[in-house]
């Protein structure tokens, strides 16, 4: 069985770019052309949501599975409206292994002993898409309840050639009110950064791989942590998330990478999901044109990524 | 509107006992007639599981209403089963809140902006149950990402009279391994408590009340962090995982309580939920009265916390 890291550099590899496309519907953001279908077929507000949510985010992965290796649906806006819109999510992430594409579920789930053991069971697909109900390749975890915590996620990973996504360094503004949080000159975000390393690092090597299946989440609002984590953990893949409408430009991520351009996937969600909302494409292209719009921003940031990181290496 | 602290408050009052019964539901543990049941109704294996673990949960909640003030639910068992898991918990919880009792469920969300309030819309109904789809009344929230990821769950909490309970110090073997990184005397779990103690003394002052609707999850495995934390965070009421099954008595946390007999909810789950698997109830009662060896496994937990702790007082 494929290790999750390899899994994902050949997938990289093979399309030419580490740009990764979050899926976070908002229903008030939707193409009208979804809402009014949605809502021909039920008067249920919320089963209408989860329609909606569905055929976008599947029509979201028919226009960029060509494009990029992987997507990262974020279960909270399905959650939020209930049972149905978490049918929805699986079926999207359904939808996208179908379309060949790496599933990051961006859960952030965490918890003790055997029930982190079940949320490993709930996501932790792996290879085969079927070995759980949400069908991911990976998961976000995260680490605050310890060190002894994040090993059923690991096993799991390990069995399956799934992996996790570590919170190490989060994009928000007050990402460094605990974070930070600093010990004989360590911060705690550095203390979780070694712990991580050394699980990758021993995954690598059971492999004879470059990273191991456990990743790390570093926020590209924050570049020169970002560089030096990746300098601390040689064999963790990186999820960066802040690139785009948080405010990361691809310059503040391009130390994310290693020569060669792999070691880390930069996300965007907002940015790609509601481009048609968002200047240049909304004057560029009609609102029934919403995929094009959608397929343009991703385009436009591949060649962004390509052109100012080692990523641009991966295209020759 | 009445306040998360005060509805809690009130809760325990009228029924006087502190007891939390958590209802953590294993495939593999259950009765067999309700096994059998479900196997008669679906041949779909995840299908069986959900309908199941529905039936078991409100068979407990049925038998645990008239004795204690509050369930939680963990939703992990019930994702590792997929949307119709999540479907269940939907149920369930709505189930308990029939029944009148304070539903917390046990999820550990966490994540930054607009995807925090999308759990919180998700989770947390307060006082009215049909305001959020999973219809719960707290909801239990992991710190890592930083002071302001709390902020729009403790907001929601405010708008709808509900609660969260931010973990401080969970009860597993490593909770140290991060919680305890320690800057100038200050370890993490104490900077976390610190906050929210400060979250949770500004909406007790709004509310005119004890408490706030912030509080915390400490466990009872760590008694001596407890007895600090319950003085250093005198208007968070906390939740206290551990006792039971995972080892902590009632001796244990005593400290947790004021002289009154409030500020804590002290929770069992596995230890109530499989009472008719371990002794002295798997020997007084044979497996089809499985529901009367968790009505004593109940009476047993209330009577050990009265017995051992000033929650004694709550009685009179």
């Amino acid at each position: 069985m494929a290790g999750f890291a390899d899994r994902l550099h050949q997938a990289i590899s093979s399309i030419g770019t580490p740009a990764l496309v979050g899926l976070d519907p908002r229903f008030d953001q939707l193409p009208a052309e979804i809402v009014k279908r949605a809502e021909a077929n039920s008067s249920d507000p919320l089963d209408i949501q989860a329609a909606a949510f569905e055929e976008f985010c599947k029509r979201i992965i028919d226009v960029v599975a060509p494009l990029v290796p992987a997507v990262k649906p974020q279960s909270a806006f399905f959650e939020q409206i209930g049972p149905a819109g978490v049918l929805a999510l699986q079926r999207v992430n359904q939808h996208a292994r179908r379309a060949g594409l790496i599933v990051i579920c961006d859960a952030k789930r965490g918890d003790i002993g055997s029930t982190a053991e079940a949320y490993a069971e709930a996501y932790l697909a792996g290879e085969d898409p079927n070995a759980a109900p949400f069908a991911a390749d990976a998961l976000t975890v995260n680490p605050y309840l310890g060190r002894d915590t994040l090993m059923p996620f690991i096993q799991k990973s390990k069995e399956r050639g799934a992996g996790i996504y570590v919170l190490v360094r989060t994009s928000n503004p007050e990402a460094g009110s605990f974070q930070d949080h600093q010990q004989d000159q360590q911060r705690l975000y550095e203390k979780v950064a070694a712990t991580i390393e050394e699980q990758a690092a021993e995954d690598a090597a059971a492999n004879s791989s470059e990273y191991g299946c456990v990743g790390a989440v570093v926020g590209a609002t924050y570049p020169q942590e970002l560089t030096e984590l990746r300098q601390k953990m040689p064999h963790v893949p990186l999820l960066i998330p802040g690139y785009g409408a948080q405010g990361g430009g691809a310059g503040d991520v391009a130390a994310a990478f290693t020569a060669s351009g792999f070691g880390a996937l930069i996300n965007s969600s907002r940015g790609i999901n509601f481009a048609y909302l968002r200047e240049p494409y909304k004057t560029q292209f009609p609102q029934s044109q919403w995929e094009q719009a959608i397929e343009q921003a991703t385009l436009d940031m591949i060649e962004d990524i390509a052109s100012q990181t080692p990523a641009g290496a991966l295209r020759s």
